[in-house]
């Protein structure tokens, strides 16, 4: 039997990452020292890890058709993951997102247009057929329509055998309101250490003890805290810590967060403990460190 | 017979425009407020403007295959500009440009990459038929290779009757050393207020007056300064002057002294005396500043 595939669920856009000496002055002109187009956006991303890691994947998020379209197309179909469950919207423009790296400060400044896109809706999701599935993750965008289609999957499990029921993770990664819903409608959630310090936490143990009140019953929580690792906590109560797996030298941290949750997702979907998934899964995210993009990841 | 072209050497790229409430701070995420994919590029804007015009015209620049040059070539064909001309480079990227407008301050902040791609060689040039063209402008860029270009429009020009003559400018934009040597090889010479400011003259008539020695016998300079219009100064020495007509709202400028340029060759090539093309420039230059882009700079 053909292996389930993995599904992620959100943002695919167009990164231009502009290498700059030193941050541009407003009202000025700069030449880069480097530029290159890159698929970006975190659901996209985490397919790209996921597949570099040996998972058959899927991505489904907005795309309209033009000249964006045909780069990112190309890019996700180098990687052998599968799009067709991408919405093709027929309205609105492929999100671009322009990126200024500097290479003195290390900083990564990002502008982002991604407002007259439709994202996907539940009536989209319901048109796909679950069973292909056995892991479908969130990136947190729309969060109303997002727990519609996790409602579809909760049925849809309500039908299966254990065996054959799909787990579903959620991403929080930004500071909105309405993205907070989704911490209890994940079996596995992972918190950004963002939304950790905008609730006052200040290490990702006390997110996890502060924010665990909001999943479900038997769910896994889990906060990266970038150079300081991640931890992570079942329904046992149980803290778990990974420390950072950080390169010998820093050279790109653009995704970093998204090969993380990749590299937790793929092991926890093959059976690995939480443990070993939180440690692969900072070793993975170091690794990516070290390189600029996403070859060489896995080695 | 049909009527002869004006060609247009330069650069083309792509500006991708983020609109901005206000400049991003470093190591920061921002939203857009909007953004447009556009063809820009000073020679590449002049065509589209000449072509607005109704001048028939012709665009001759590198560009390296992909998704930017897709887009590129798909507005050139809208615009009705000719390609032919293009030298398609094996090696190096299409240059794009990040442009950060922003709405409260009128600010523009370009990042521009446009170093891996060659310059069209006099080899390309040589190709030509020149016979097809009444006028050609050069951006300058890479000087050395462009004064060769030019000296191929003096030997041919030397083989016909006066009125198969092609006309030769020169737009002298940037502050590099190596672009100086065109001064003396153009029939019209631009040369922009930043030029003019480095070398320490406060107004458009006092840079006409040091830099007309630079020029040949019986040439033509032109020096536009923004919101006080521009001048410019044949062989004769007078100084001739036109106030700007500065749209009832500033709306974009990105390209005003493409627009310039185009409309005072347009006007020189068409017969206009030289007061006639400065006022003529000055009207379509406050024209696009009042408009986003190109449309609806003729009416």
């Amino acid at each position: 039997m053909e292996q389930k595939r993995i599904l992620c669920v959100g943002l695919v856009c167009l990164d231009i990452i502009n290498v700059v000496d030193s941050f541009p002055e407003e009202d000025t002109d700069t030449r880069c020292v480097s530029q290159r187009w890159q698929r970006g956006g975190n659901a996209s991303n985490s397919c790209t890890v996921l597949s570099l890691l040996g998972a058959p994947c899927a991505f489904m998020g907005s795309l309209a058709a033009g000249p964006i379209a045909d780069f990112i197309v190309g890019d996700f179909s180098r990687r052998g993951v599968d799009i067709s469950a991408v919405a093709w919207q027929q309205c609105g423009e492929t999100p671009c997102a322009c990126c200024i790296v500097c290479q003195k400060s290390g900083s990564r400044t990002v502008v982002l247009y991604d407002t007259n896109l439709p994202d996907v809706h539940s009536d989209d999701f319901s048109k796909l057929d679950l069973s292909q599935f056995q892991w479908i993750h969130f990136e947190g965008r729309n969060a109303d329509e997002q727990v519609k289609m996790i409602q579809q999957v909760k049925s849809y499990n309500a039908t299966q055998e254990v065996k054959n029921r799909i787990t579903v993770s959620v991403e929080i990664e930004k500071t909105r309101q309405s993205l907070y819903q989704l911490f209890s409608h994940g079996d596995v959630v992972f918190v950004s250490k963002d939304v950790a310090m905008y609730f006052g936490f200040q290490s990702a143990s006390s997110a996890l003890k502060g924010f665990y009140s909001r999943v479900k019953d038997g769910a896994v929580l889990i906060c990266a805290w970038a150079e300081k690792g991640a931890d992570a906590m079942g329904p046992d109560g149980t803290v778990l810590h990974s420390d950072a797996f950080p390169p010998e030298n820093l050279v790109d941290t653009l995704g970093a967060g998204d090969t993380f949750n990749a590299a937790v997702i793929h092991s926890l979907a093959n059976g690995g403990s939480l443990q070993e998934a939180l440690t692969f899964g900072c070793q993975i995210a170091g690794k990516k460190c070290g390189v600029h993009g996403y070859d060489g990841i896995v080695e």
